[in-house]
């Protein structure tokens, strides 16, 4: 397999996948990411077109491992050198990468991918081949992919120690925007409300500490999420400011709150004991084998070893 | 020294006050939890009026432990059994605490206090003599406070292991708002909006988590502490609220939201570093003390071990 981009998921994916015993090969456009790479035994090159050549050529599955802003650049190399490998990515936004995946025309050989794991680091060194030990991989089941590519790709996550969980691209996007994008912005405005009141920080305990977390991320990697799923993010956004604006109206006539309050509780609760059934029962490639595994990783399934594929030897 | 009411904070502190040696009894309304703390060593009663007496006899410090609902009652009760004792409380609103202090005509032997620290649990069995060691007790700087009063609380509070943060009740309520109240609407709010989106809770990780936390709380406690301090959530919540929208209206037109994540990963960073320089310069009792601790808690100013008392033998 080739790994376009040897930053910390990249690097840490290249890691995992030799440690699981397969074959992997990268391209890093720092030299300085390639020679770390290497200076650590990895198979690296800062020539994109040597990579991809080399791809097209073993049949290798090729990880998109790139920014987003960088993906369109690396989309058309792949379009130009490596038309015909399977394509995989790992993005945390689906819809804008399927949307300049089809634009490239890449569409038939290509299953989105998010591994949801990560560090506040970034960058070869960062790395680390256990990152997606017993973290969630979406694995997207649009409409257009390919059972034999995504067998693939889910063997792949499997082999890194993830589970997969199946989903629309739609669906993840939406998702995404309600426990990542609108945490970070939530985070955010407490931060920002705090940071204007006398005396807060000196108060702060728990409840801010956690509430605001997220706020340390890098503000431009949360820029680049938010901005890069807005469509996604507005309406979840609306939907958090309608209960508040609700509750402030409350509070504002000295009315209880009881209805965000306990509502809010009672889906925290649904949230600790939510379970993560193993998915077992579907054959990729059979009838409607898409909208099962959507409809199953959105009851919490996961895959957490190889589905059988139809028609195939094993 | 005599504490009403033998919960959570109360019972801690009967446990802590005595392993720091000092002579202490309580009363408790329920009788299961007089006997549970009389099976553990403690001298306590269920006869309110009891308590009172024996404090006014022996010129006890008398502290509040009970549920901000059955204050008024209790302070009836000091009125007319003990009305001299130096008085204090411990509930999470110092605005409305001191207004039912006026109103029971007892403000001149009164001063507020607000330990910040706490468990999920509740009850006398909950208690823990270590419940106080290193979190911020507020005392409250007030016009109206007595040198000599808030001297003696603030011994307590750091024979407890606490360190005390001086502030003025409605600087404290404006804090609490925003670093506590604030955080649990938002969290509620949070879980409330993913508990309705499919796959929310399938790919939630750290951020929802974090940002959840507290809608782990029990609902009666979430609904109590912001409905009490409604008039200072109201103002923290409208402030949040229009960072959220401003950065709603930016995603919906394709905008950045650098304004928002900047200013909140600033004041993050600000909190992170915020240091808790000790109070030592100043003397109770002094000229413009109220005030000069008042400014040094709003700086961030701990005091760690007893300040001087003007006039005091100590």
């Amino acid at each position: 397999m080739c790994v376009i981009g040897l930053g910390l998921i990249g690097g840490s994916l290249m890691r995992a996948a030799k440690a699981a015993g397969r074959e992997v090969f990268g391209y890093n456009r720092s030299l300085d990411g390639v020679e770390a790479a290497r200076a650590d035994g990895f198979d690296a090159t800062a020539d994109l077109d040597e990579a991809l050549s080399r791809a097209s050529a073993s049949g290798a599955l090729i990880v998109l491992a790139v920014p987003m802003p960088a993906l369109p650049l690396m989309l058309r190399h792949v379009r130009a050198v490596a038309p015909a490998c399977a394509l995989t990515d790992v993005t945390s936004v689906k819809g804008a990468v399927l949307d300049a995946v089809a634009e490239a025309g890449l569409l038939d050989r290509f299953v989105g991918g998010h591994p949801m794991t990560g560090t506040a680091y970034s960058g070869w060194s960062a790395g680390d081949e256990r990152l997606f030990v017993d973290t969630p991989w979406v694995l997207s089941v649009d409409d257009h992919v390919d059972p034999d590519v995504w067998a693939r790709v889910m063997r792949l996550a499997l082999d890194c120690g993830a589970f997969v969980v199946p989903a629309r691209s739609d669906e993840h996007d939406t998702a995404a925007a309600t426990i990542s994008h609108l945490p970070h912005l939530l985070a955010e405005a407490l931060a920002a409300t705090a940071g204007e009141v006398p005396l807060a920080f000196a108060l702060a305990a728990g409840s801010f500490r956690d509430g605001t977390r997220v706020a340390g991320t890098a503000p431009d990697l949360v820029r680049a999420m938010c901005e890069a799923n807005a469509a996604q993010v507005v309406p979840v956004l609306d939907q958090a400011l309608r209960l508040l604006t609700d509750a402030r109206n409350r509070l504002a006539q000295h009315q209880p709150v009881a209805d965000l309050v306990e509502t809010g509780h009672a889906a925290r609760i649904r949230y600790d004991s939510f379970s993560r059934p193993q998915i077992v029962a579907v054959t990729i490639g059979s009838e409607g084998w898409r909208d099962e595994l959507a409809a199953a990783g959105r009851a919490g399934g996961v895959i957490r070893s190889a589905l059988p594929v139809r028609g195939s030897r094993g």
